[in-house]
């Protein structure tokens, strides 16, 4: 009786770990999120019970309720796969999942995943490290969450890093003005990837200074720093 | 006529892609570096022909050298695999070879490989975000080299984000004391991952006011911030 933290990967399933795809192809029970795209479902199992707990944008938070089958489920089948996009300790909420885990003195194992805030700059063109330029990264929510640490915006924008924002289309002005008022020039390289590592992919090269008005949508990652005007693949403004 | 720049995640052959484990069983070549384990060398095709790249450590570059090879191949092999341990663009180069590549006209396709910066501590279970705990991660090497961008350790302090080590054993005194007087405590823990994700796997949890004079080998992976006392999975100390 194992529970399975498994990251999914940015979406397509040739971004599967091996170990995913054998687990997704084995499995009792899956329990899935919005993120998880339709082709990676696809490696399912027949006899498997699917269970789909992905909620809405926006949408109540109902982490209790996926705890509590994790839970149910993990003390009656033998093999449990919780799958999540990306990994699921990047902004996965995996460990708190692993806690309740442990509480309920239910075996939890995790298999980690290809995160799409490295995947998806770099399939677009874009390393988050590069010799001369940049020795650190830094991942960061751009969403801000009830009883969360806040991001210090100006510290961040002193680290000489590459800075990488998930989930940051909306308040893309306010991080864009919090990290001008830290030092970076307006003239600081900014690429934004429209539905990464899909067909349907776009990248909109802008600065620092503009990266408030650009026009851009939801899901995007947002990279900010000199590699975000490397275009090593030629993907920029296609 | 491609080169695939490809990572071969920690360690674990089970840890490469499904589309990793895909192009080692049909490649013509396969250039490899020495962070890539006999488990996943195994994999590679018997036609293939294979070349080790691999540099000792501290010994002379042979970037350029690299370059050549993957221009030579790249010209007559209709798949060319170029293997990296990790992620190709995590502190892997791999910009600097797709530069070359796209210089010498030969077409070069990026496949993400899961870093040991997030896979590493997941494994050992630390998260690098938690909710109430972290809503970044900093991924920064400790090693320094010429002609290279330094870190501002200070304002990395400052982040409020957990901050994840690469090849940082031989300065961490300097490291912890730099930490230090940014504002973090004494008392913010550390766990330092030796060999992770391979059987031999220990980690030693300690506090950043004590890092300095942590008995720790390389290769680890030191992970600094409230998230590093989790332990999830019972590994602490073992």
């Amino acid at each position: 009786m194992t529970v399975f933290l498994v990251g999914a990967g940015p979406g397509d399933p040739d971004l599967l770990t091996v170990r995913a795809a054998k687990l997704l192809a084995s499995a009792d029970v899956v329990i899935y999120d919005r993120l998880v795209g339709p082709d990676i479902l696809e490696l399912i199992v027949d006899k498997a019970l699917r269970i789909d707990v992905g909620k809405e944008p926006g949408g109540p938070q109902k982490q209790q309720e996926i705890n509590e089958l994790l839970i149910e489920y993990g003390r009656v089948h033998e093999t449990v796969v919780r799958l999540k996009g990306g990994d699921p300790f990047v902004f996965g909420r995996g460990g708190e999942e692993a806690i309740e885990l442990a509480t309920a003195g239910i075996e939890c194992e995790l298999v980690p995943g290809i995160t799409s805030a490295i995947a998806v700059p770099a399939v677009a063109g874009v390393p988050v490290t590069h010799r001369g330029m940049s020795t650190s990264f830094t991942v960061v929510t751009g969403h801000r969450m009830a009883n969360e640490v806040d991001v210090n915006w100006h510290a961040l924008g002193k680290t000489n890093g590459t800075i990488v924002i998930l989930m940051g289309v909306s308040r893309r002005a306010e991080i864009a003005e919090q990290l001008l008022a830290s030092g970076r020039p307006k003239s600081e390289p900014v690429a934004i990837i429209h539905r990464g590592t899909q067909e349907a992919q776009t990248v909109l090269a802008t600065t620092l200074g503009s990266l408030g008005v650009a026009q851009v949508q939801p899901p995007s990652v947002i990279v900010i720093g000199p590699v975000a005007a490397l275009d090593l693949f030629g993907t920029f403004g296609r």
